[in-house]
């Protein structure tokens, strides 16, 4: 194992059966017959790609929110970051589970605007209002 | 006029008639009798307190999205963005609109995610797959 | 020397020669008779404490562009970082240096503007138009 | 309307008159005879477009600050938000409205310090100085 | 269950079984006999507690890397995302495993360094040289 | 000099004394026989670049801390600001430094989970235990 940024992608056929126990479980749980390149490059350190893994299937996972909402505030997150392989691949993801454009749409601008209305509160140098604590 | 951050507050007594046309639409909009001290810093530049109330109202109305899943959005950002002001007046925004605790739960988690796999991401230094483009 | 975090604040009486011609220099340039926290909590690394100055002293200095558009900059980074004692202590100084309230205005909305334009910006993937390089 | 992000762009040719007109607008208020990819992706949403051009052909008018300070710190927060796109055109706009080359290096030079005493000031927990409030 | 941020903090007398459970391994794991915050505000959410316990055992436990090497990375993260609690909290459990005040200081240095460079980077807009890839 | 950005990079052949001399200096002190873009772009702003390499090589070289520990710091915040410049230069560094894959994958999964962390302490407004301070 060298680093993992310049070793590139660990492919099916060549990962451990270790590395593969977590690629099935991912294909099967997203019903898909492919790996995406975060989980081939992560397969460097099976520990962290496990447990980065079990966790994301588990928190993803339809709850007291829906699986399109979460998306959403994963993508809220990953454009505040600028994440660019975040944005496409969660971008894709909420496509997938059905984030309609109109949705899309409305979802980039609260994103524009809290940005905005953050750094508003930041410099106004804003106290707390006690209906709020 | 002198600092904005050091000015204070502008309070509904002390305002000007454009002033206290915004905050009179605030609270018949919002329905409270009470204006948040992000509003009373902002007075003191009349353009862009109206700016960004009408673009607030605008954007955080319910549209394609609801507005909770919207005040979600919001509060993803001002996490991520460290915004203790935003987190606290959003969040309490957020409740008052139906946000239940599981959803809060379901919420702070997915944000802690996002954030992690955003910095795996770029310490990977992934390539976007041809099945997200 | 223990944690610097915890260690207080270096007072001019209790400075060693090194620190204190530091904190000479500071005041002599200033034009002031006192040394604000960020100095006195640096002081515990004589090392940073100069070069910082140093630095600072260098790069805040008039010329191709004027003391109170750098100020305007320094606060543009600090409240996009949310640093709360450097848009306290930067705030002050650009006012020092005559930074007008019209000014301060205009320089917070130009600061929320670009956040929320950077984050459409990631948002919308985009490429960089071929005229802008 | 599918996503913007892999939607594409919206050109003159294929754009509804709502969209033109702001496309209009802004051409005629920068003098040019093209639209950038920023407008082209937005134009998906045309609410979104009309108001984010809205504002920023309010905000970056010269006021109490002139265009090429207001460009200035609008890469201050780009450059510091780390906006590859938002670089690249503020930069060709400020550039247009005559920042010199020593000008563009002082600034760096100030964006970079900034940076670096966001974080010395985090890193060693200061408390604001009386002076300062 | 209400909202976590307003919730307050389960103390260990009022914590369920499941809670307790966690709260044991934290103090027997660190050799405390108390509790801080961070855990106390998250225990509203078990699941979460769990997970987040479990992940930082692991990872911040000795093996490639020593326990003061990790918490120096951890605490060049909370200083440049600029989390006041965790920069609290970290630099408190890297002095208890042994960071000198000569190493807290030269860490300083580094992170204040490194925002910079990275600020001068971004504005420079560098292509990746390939002696690097 | 124009633009920094779009100037391009000023190869040895071209440079002026001044620049050339801290070109040999860079090399010398790195036994190497190029210079990165990182230099060459910045090399437009000779101060800069003087004052810049002196710091890095002043900051980064062997201390109370050892130089491969200082890289994986530099990584640290480079990775939460998404630099990629940086993250490749820097990743280059340690690993000629000595970094190992195994110490690199373990230095990965802590900025992840710092990262992560963070953004749970945001969101659940913590206050800072007594024990910290």
């Amino acid at each position: 194992m060298e680093c993992m940024a310049t070793l590139g992608l660990i492919e099916y056929s060549d990962a451990s059966p270790e590395v593969r126990a977590v690629y099935d479980d991912i294909m099967a749980t997203r019903r898909t017959d492919w790996i995406n390149n975060f989980w081939k490059a992560m397969a460097h350190d099976p520990a962290t790609l496990r447990r980065t893994w079990e966790s994301i299937k588990q928190i993803m996972a339809p709850g007291a929110l829906d699986a399109v909402t979460k998306e959403m505030i994963y993508l809220a997150v990953s454009v505040t970051n600028g994440c660019t392989y975040c944005i496409a691949s969660h971008g894709a993801a909420a496509r997938k589970k059905g984030l309609t454009p109109e949705q899309h749409a409305e979802l980039v601008a609260i994103i524009g605007l809290a940005n905005e209305t953050n750094r508003h509160a930041a410099a106004l140098d804003l106290q707390i209002d006690e209906q709020f604590r």
